[in-house]
């Protein structure tokens, strides 16, 4: 029998989704929590990595187990083993040919920046971007440049990657006075993909480059142009999508 | 030279605002902070206390101090000593009569409730619910019996004030999906009130008291009818106000 599960975490305690040998991982809390629930261990397939202190409201990962149990039972007992930073918002039996990574068809982010004062109580939660100087326009209007089917190789840390050809469907900017969320949902994303384009259009929003020449990065096809990445901890997986 | 400060903290890791002996307070990191900006110990004089896990985003305090320094500096010398969980907003030279507690004229507080699914990014920061089924129209009922100049005694932890009365001049509800924003306003708060009148909302929300019962037990000013406090970490320090 195999079950969908979504689950939320706070990432800031952990050394990424990711499974690893002397370094908290959300996989291992979680596989912990079910080995205590069904009596034996169980891998879990999640629909992807996250990186270290990223946020997820919405990851989505699958198992398989022969125990009989409802899916609110299953749910229930999950979370009763979990820590408090992990929970699990749903469980659903699924087909056994589902696959929570194969089977995504989109992917949305979301991205919290901070433009005001520095704010103690989200320290973890969101970027606390330094400098107040920034053209809000400007960096709207780099964004622009990332909307369709598009190679990322400048955009991406994992550089052994043969095709970094990605699809951007929507990238969506919500203020709430000096909190900026953006929205990114696409078909799928590479590691720190949307940290290092979040980075550069803040550059274009300081004035560091012009969005022209942001569109001369992307047409590079060369890391070295994009060296920045915006911190991990305003990031959130927001949403996984399966037909 | 007397300075009134603003600050805004994250209360998770602290025993409460005020210093004590073998607990970490607010209180006690600012000092410490202000006495390697200033290189001796000054003592800070806060609007008020707030409890354990309570946080806030705009408390005050006042301290006194001869050095020459303007308040932009001293903002950011402080700041560069603090730790990432507190943070001073701003600084200001005020006249040497100037008292945070004895001139505040009024107080907001906000309190975050979660009525949804439990969210793990958020279990510092907002009240999880556990109960589902509540009747949202009678919370608000309930609060408006406590906007006015009331004998409080019911709602305070602490038994021994003489004068109990204090005056709510309002009490705002802002739903955000199935988390619930409520700003209080009023001339002074005592210990737990802000707690105890919400978790005896929530009481009558869930229907295991009547709106008339609630009356009753502000009439008899007895706290043992009213034996509920909704936890510290739903709860925010939002503003003092000054004339």
């Amino acid at each position: 029998m195999r079950f969908k599960c979504e689950c939320s975490y706070d990432g800031t305690s952990y050394n990424g989704f990711q499974r690893q040998k002397n370094a908290p991982s959300i996989q291992e809390e979680i596989e912990k929590a079910l080995e205590k629930v069904l009596g034996s261990f169980v891998k879990i397939t999640a629909s992807g990595r996250t990186d270290s202190g990223v946020h997820a409201v919405g990851q989505v990962f699958h198992f398989d187990t022969d125990l009989k149990i409802s899916e609110n039972g299953l749910k229930r007992a999950i979370n009763s083993y979990l820590p408090s930073d992990i929970h699990i918002n749903s469980v659903e039996k699924v087909s056994d040919d589902f696959h929570a990574r194969f089977d995504a068809t989109k992917k949305e982010y979301h991205y919290f920046i901070n433009f005001g004062e520095y704010d103690p109580i989200k320290r973890n939660y969101v970027y606390q971007y330094p400098y107040k100087k920034v053209n809000r326009d400007l960096i709207y209007e780099a964004s622009r440049l990332f909307i369709g089917t598009i190679d990322f190789r400048s955009f991406t840390k994992n550089q052994s990657l043969d095709n970094t050809i990605r699809t951007i469907y929507s990238i969506d900017f919500k203020w709430d006075n000096d909190l900026l969320e953006i929205a990114i949902i696409g078909n799928g994303f590479m590691q720190n993909m949307v940290r290092i384009m979040v980075a550069m259009w803040l550059e274009v929003g300081r004035g560091k480059i012009a969005t022209s020449d942001l569109k001369d990065i992307i047409e590079k096809r060369n890391r070295t142009l994009a060296p920045k990445t915006a911190p991990g901890c305003g990031l959130y997986l927001y949403k996984v999508y399966y037909e």
